[in-house]
């Protein structure tokens, strides 16, 4: 019996097929300087823009989305991977001062399913569309043997350029600068082994009351107002202004709890597992793209990824400070609070895993904290500050 | 009980230890132009090149090395891996005319061994190192439950520039142009799961004499000169003019063989299955690199890689012309006639799977193609011809 390539596990043609149905979205990333994309040996990419900036610096990264593909495959929801993957990307190097360029991807599984295959690549080309960078190229694998049945994995690399003068960290961190946390949309691309280990008896579609139906923004925790309930008979004169209301003023106490400054929060009916687990991974570009041409008064960015804040943080420090968190400072989404208790997790190992509800931290100085946050465009935290001592993270004094 | 991001099947300390032990052979391949590269969130790379450029093109590719990673998980040999990985990048984008300037990659499986991730980018950095570019970032990924037990995945991505009017293919292909062929070192990253299927029975220790110990090079396959043996009896006069010699001489039909010219064979003793399957892909960057600047005879470079040359030639044709392959060219190597007996596989097959001998193909004009071969500094092979015809490969018309 003649053995044909088929029938040794791989199938050139499902791989085919599965380029032809990614095909329109990857080239609408296509901007003027893409020259050659999909179907070609390498992605062309006309770089004479670089010739006018006064000395390019490219910056490029390579990343996955660790075990949030299993999540992925176990709810048969690809549609966020793929921005997961572009946007943790897109924020690795915008730590660095640097404007993504394009983007390539790499997607690998035991057998090809050419629509799973095209939902994670449209959903790349979504978020490079969303970031104006072009898909430029990459490769569907299949991998008869080397990855579990159903299972898949992906991993891209971005390509960004940044003024030499302008890269990230600047070298003017001093003590009393201040940390401003910007929201994470969930835990980002980041515990999620541990995150499947802790719901592994729950089922996904499972609804959780308290992680509220507004997944990927933080859920009210105010605290409840207690002032007792106005006991005054209610007046029930008729709404116009003849004959005068005759009906005693209420007396009660003024409430003087403080008003909830939350954005609008849903019915509160709870949100499945899946929908708060498979939340993608937001691109801070958007927000933070007006800081990073020079006068800026951002000083250092830290992407709060795999090692959380205990890990990340340091890397933008130098030798002589250390980051103060003040851990009241925002509220921790409620997702991360549901986590810490089925794991029983201690709080510094939450650190080191989670973004906790902040994934991007900017350092500025203490004089342009609040003029920074005004122009953020969104709400943001004081979360912390840099003191004097051994380069490290402190949680809470 | 509490849960521990260890416990959930990742350990960060064995992520940490792969990058120390890899460290030196990654800062290694840093240039002048490497800025910041490992630990930091994405690699700096110095541009100020380019914009001496006239007009510079960024070329960028994506690739793995396909289910070699199973082969070389099962022979527990790991560093001819990471130079698969990085020379078939390299000769990705050289068929588009460019040079490289930097690699990233990526390794995941389900529970990093530190010595092997780092023997597999130790590999890559020597790679890189050869190709003197530099390997600029990386990421090593633990992913457990999504890789089978003892498997592992690679993928590279790699950037290069070409200056624009440099790119190739050349727009001037026509009717008549020449087919240079150049030696592979095997079956470099393509057709694995058919060699697995076919080899599935049989240890990868097992030595084939026909695979001889050159494993690489191409073994002599010239025909045994089959003329009868002069049987004249040998002259038994003294070396020396005198006195005169009287014996009668030998009447015998001078032997008309063809000199064999292949280069020299070792001892024949065969090698080991393993040996031959996993021979690293070679680049050949170093053979054409002096032909990429305009003015230059090369006018097209087929990387031949999945799809053999019936998928990658037609890549570079324009519509109304066909390659015409001469299979009597060059000798098929004796690992894939070995895998076509043993498969039983037919030959447009085999030309569809496996590079056949063939790693890289030039186009050149008849003119210059004598001239294009003293020049390449090794042995190559007239492999075919272009002719008028809808695109397409033709075997052995």
């Amino acid at each position: 019996m003649s053995i044909t390539y088929s029938a040794s596990g791989v199938n050139i043609d499902m791989g085919n097929r599965a380029v032809e149905l990614m095909r329109d979205a990857v080239r609408a990333t296509y901007n003027q300087n893409v020259l050659a994309g999909i179907g070609a040996f390498g992605g062309l990419f006309d770089a004479h823009a670089l010739q006018t900036m006064r000395a390019p610096v490219l910056v490029a990264s390579t990343d996955g989305v660790g075990t949030k593909v299993k999540l992925a495959a176990q709810a048969n929801r690809f549609d966020g991977i793929g921005r997961d993957l572009v946007n943790h990307c897109i924020n690795d190097i915008l730590v660095q001062g640097a404007r993504p360029l394009f983007f390539l991807d790499y997607i690998a599984s035991s057998r090809t399913i050419p629509e799973n295959a095209a939902a994670i690549v449209t959903s790349m080309a979504q978020a490079c569309r969303d970031a104006k960078i072009a898909l430029l190229g990459g490769e569907t694998a299949e991998m008869p043997g080397v990855y579990l049945e159903k299972e898949f994995d992906v991993a891209g690399t971005i390509v960004g350029v940044v003024e030499r003068d302008n890269i990230l960290p600047r070298n003017n961190l001093c003590t009393g600068d201040v940390l401003i946390g910007l929201r994470s949309s969930g835990p980002h691309t980041n515990g999620y082994s541990l995150i499947r280990k802790i719901f592994a008896d729950v089922p996904l579609d499972t609804v959780f009351p308290e992680l509220g139906d507004d997944v990927g923004a933080v859920p009210c925790a105010c605290p409840p107002c207690a002032c007792p309930p106005c006991a005054c008979p209610p007046c029930a004169c008729p709404p116009c202004a003849c004959p005068p209301c005759a009906c005693p003023p209420c007396a009660c106490p003024p409430c003087a709890c403080p008003p909830c400054a939350c954005p609008p929060q849903g019915d509160h009916k709870g949100a499945p597992l899946q929908d708060a687990l498979l939340a993608p991974h937001r691109s801070y570009l958007p927000l933070l793209e007006k800081f990073l041409a020079q006068p800026s008064p951002l000083k250092a960015l830290a992407h709060i990824t795999g090692g959380g804040m205990i890990e990340n943080l340091p890397r933008v420090l130098p030798n002589h400070l250390a980051a103060n968190i003040y851990l009241d400072a925002w509220r921790i989404p409620p997702l991360f609070q549901l986590i810490q208790q089925r794991g029983n997790i201690a709080t510094p190992e939450m650190f080191r895993v989670f973004n906790m509800g902040i994934g991007m931290i900017a350092i500025v100085s203490q004089n342009d904290a609040q003029d920074f946050q005004n122009a953020l465009g969104e709400e943001s935290f004081v979360i912390g500050e840099l003191r004097d001592g051994a380069r490290g993270v402190h949680l809470g004094e």
